[in-house]
């Protein structure tokens, strides 16, 4: 059965909506457990049929345990005159995400060991973890510390570690095939727009026209936290796991840089062919990089036991830009066009997965006459066929059952839409049988 | 057994053979059925020892079937004072090929639906052809066209369509293994020089060379239609398929053009490995390119249930040069030295098949003593062996079985002819056995 | 079993001790077999566990017979005045190496066809052999050719061509695993330093730091006649063959030219990885080339019948600069400085054949929790984890049993060493297991 060309169901302004909800979505602190996650998962449940799991503190997931549950109601370092000199209601970054609770006066050389900031930029507030290390701390600007003189302190964190849930959110979507697309982003970071709720954004909206569309693959996508989150819903999930042909994390898709594809661990998948010619037909210095076991959850879906099909898709990666893991990757930093661009690139790589088939030429001794067909031009002599007929020609030599469309693309530097079509068109002239099932 | 190296029996003035050849030719009237084939294979018999084989109209051949058999006598367009505005007499690319007979009046407006012309080259008269749609038409210069200005015309086109044969031509040389050479040149085309008599004309003088010269391949040269003839031929000889090891489609070769090898759809068979190291041994910015699924005969011996390492030798390429397919391709475009340069690099091509061969060490451990045979000089500490000695060295280590003596040249940067020598001597030393049983 | 990073144990001053060697070794008159070959491994023995074997004059080896042996004591020209215009006395070099005896009155013109120079290098003293075929030579300077006017000379060559025996020496080292590294370097040269006094050194100086060294590989290191060496030692061995797992031939590393590794005839051995490796990762333009059947005893190694993963490590190699096989190759040629370098070289290939292992992840579902086990720093946020902690990842990551440490190393552009550590750490907190016995 064939799917057609997926088109974007989604209104004029997506950029806009996909910012909007990212904007919705900012000021909640969450983290890798907690009620900030939930609250993030109740909100892209009015978008989409999303489904919520929780799984309960201390279950064991392969060498890890479901952490205690985290949550966190007002933190705040007070001065001698009682002034919120850092405050969690400015910004929840001012916590170190995790923070055990406390309730203190401390010098300012005690306090000091628990204080966080970035030098290099004195107006921003980094953003750091403690998942898995007991311990507490702030983050603040450089300049605020600089102005932090008293002796004493009184510090307090209100917050909880107990035991609960873990949460995620799973969305799926079932097609033809009972083959698997698996997209996935962490939805763990409290307010950082691009790290990741442009990811967050993005994999709602698409799965939201994919909710609308009729579509040959079964699409699983998850909203999970980092690491923990991956872990577990491979750790009880094992039997969903062979389904799985092509996946794809999505992080880091707000930024103005250049799109950044990482390759699978094995390095040659269909998604690795796939990401790689749609990124080589954009404009602009895209680019598609190796495997590396560091970044986001492909980490975990392409270690060697399980070593999955999945790469990641990004704009400038982790790290490699000024203001990620800063308070400055905020709604200024994620635009509408940047937000639209990315979900248009996700697309087309969805498009081309549905379209990508191995096809086997029904008639493979010499050429079928595609001219009795109505196929082929009735008179000879000029200098070159068509691109129409370069495509039939082409898909009908390659299609011995090895080579996919994109194969044929790529050999013929014909476009992809090209080829999809003299496909269609040989299948209905009988010429062309799919390998496949679905 | 050894063929040794093939010589060109040829006369001294080989080129202007070729091009009286091509001379005697051009006038003929060809299609891909017709008396112009028969006639064109008459005349190529007085050379080499040609089985004419007729297949009747009707006959079912794959997804094809031989069409009625097209002849022409005469076709003309008067104007109103009775002259031959447009003269087949004078050039039979005037008429559309396979054209249906025509005898009527027309307006001036409805005989322009049935003219072609090249306004960017107003003196050339276009090749174009209807085979197998039944329509007719007449091809003109521009020039001729802006100058038919009456209101009517006298159309005659005295041709017949009718039941009768598909003709073509075989030559067959017995070699001393029964795996085949095949070489097939298309001979359908009516006056054009470089496409096709050149493939024609070359071929031909390759059959008459390889006739009086032991080989170790057998060799199947054909003349064939484009096409229908290829797909006639396979479909009528799918026994003989199995023993084609090498094939080259013959066309093009008398322009002044640098020579392009066009691969095989495997793209990695031994006549790509041949035909581009003899093209890299020669002067010029000679071609290999990939195999597409345009171009001639070999679109059908590389069709998918075929895929015969079948590759095709040229110089310029169809369609990438102006005189292609219109009647500047005459008896100036090709010339003597450059028909007798392409049938010297056909010449290598065959020479370096014939003696490429995988041969086994018998002595394998070790270096055999070379010097106790007179193979190697007999003192030491000169700093670098001969070339031969080289060679001897080289052809030694590698014969293992599984590497030919084109590989040992690559690998070494020896000519072939040293590799081939030193295997020669090494055979004679009792020192190397061939893998192969002919 | 874990044998650490191996330490050179020689003393601050090794080029000095290698230079010192090479003086000591360098008047003997050596040849393929004869007492000055002995001698030289009498003074070697003083420095390593070394055992001399002697095989018999005529024992078959593959396709040779070993030869009789030679001896010299003493050769000159003298002129009608009486005075030794060629003196072996002088420079070993001036006898054509395994002359044949002989003693008489020669004209000018007689004598002129045994005598060798180098116009080129009018002061340089050439090195020739004539080990298979039995003959008498001279090599002098060309300016002492120039001088010799006299009618007739009296010539004599004080040599013995007789039964007796080609002697080697070979050192073993056992190591926890019976597989074995073999190192070979050709003792067969007379007064020449970089060919291959150097190697002959370096190869010694290796055996006595191996000897005090831990070290999973045994090792094998021969000091043989070039070629009948080499052929014979197989001949004679051919049970231990399959037990050599990597080797490497020594020679020409005394000279001031970059590093030149000979790939094995596989091209694609562990040995040739790792010198890759070793090489790339110093500085100047070291190279790395293919195999070629023409230098040292790697021909016999290779040969197609043992296929052994042997390449070798020179500096500039053979033939390649002027000084090569003339009296120009002395001590002055070798310097203290170059020579330590090469053995610094040698000692980083078995340092990485040592360490290079393949491991296989035993937790390998989703990454295991570093943290918890003191091997990954606590708190999150940080742009990038440290070099110790990505070749943690790295390992982890890819140790599935087909990758080995240089593979990783490679992928990942971490040291060597920071990948070993990585896997040694691993090991140590059970999360790694190596796939090998030893």
């Amino acid at each position: 059965m064939d799917t057609g060309k997926l088109e974007s169901p989604g209104p004029e302004n997506l950029g806009a909506e996909l910012h909007r909800l990212i904007a919705e979505l900012f000021p909640i602190c969450r983290s890798i457990t907690g009620d900030g996650f939930r609250e993030t998962l109740r909100r892209l449940g009015e978008l989409v049929p999303l489904k919520v799991h929780e799984v309960p503190t201390g279950t064991r997931v392969f060498d890890w345990v479901v952490p205690r549950e985290w949550n966190i109601r007002d933190a705040y370092v007070k001065d001698r005159t009682g002034r919120r000199v850092i405050d969690f209601g400015q910004s929840n970054l001012h916590v170190v995400n995790y923070s055990a609770p406390i309730r203190a006066t401390l010098t300012r050389a005690e306090l000091q060991e628990h204080l966080f900031t970035l030098p290099e930029h004195p107006e921003w507030i980094p953003y750091r973890t403690s998942y898995y290390n007991e311990s507490w701390g702030f983050c603040l600007t450089h300049n605020q510390l600089l102005q932090m003189k008293d002796e004493r302190y009184e510090v307090v964190i209100d917050s909880t570690l107990e035991d609960g849930h873990l949460t995620y959110g799973e969305v799926f979507l079932e097609g033809t095939s009972n083959e698997e697309v698996l997209i996935t982003c962490h939805a763990c970071h409290p307010s950082l727009c691009n790290d990741n709720l442009s990811g967050v954004a993005i994999a709602a909206y698409l799965a939201r026209a994919l909710r609308w569309t009729r579509h040959r693959f079964s699409y699983r996508i998850l909203f999970i936290p980092g690491t923990i989150g991956s872990i577990t819903w491979l750790a009880l999930n094992e039997d969903k796991v062979p389904r799985i042909r092509h996946g794809l994390v999505l992080a880091l898709l707000g930024d103005a840089g250049p799109f950044t594809y990482k390759r699978t661990r094995r390095g040659n998948a269909e998604i690795d062919r796939v990401a790689g010619y749609v990124l080589g037909g954009l404009p602009g210095e895209n680019r598609v990089r190796d495997f590396t076991p560091y970044g986001y959850d492909e980490r975990q879906f392409c270690s060697p036991g399980f070593n999955l099909p999945v790469g990641s898709l990004m704009r400038t990666p982790n790290g490699e830009y000024p203001e990620y893991h800063t308070s400055a990757d905020d709604l200024d930093f994620v635009k509408p066009g940047q937000l639209a661009k990315s979900y248009a690139v996700c697309m087309s790589i969805v498009d081309v997965l549905e379209n990508n088939r191995k096809y086997v030429n029904v008639n493979p001794k010499c050429e079928p006459q595609l001219g009795k067909r109505g196929l082929y031009r009735s008179s000879g002599g000029d200098a070159m066929p068509r691109e129409s007929e370069m495509a039939l020609l082409w898909v009908l030599n390659q299609s011995d059952g090895t080579t996919d469309l994109l194969d044929i693309a790529e050999r013929s530097r014909l476009p992809f839409d090209a080829v999809r079509l003299a496909a269609d068109a040989l299948r209905e002239s009988g010429l062309l049988e799919t390998c496949e099932k679905h």
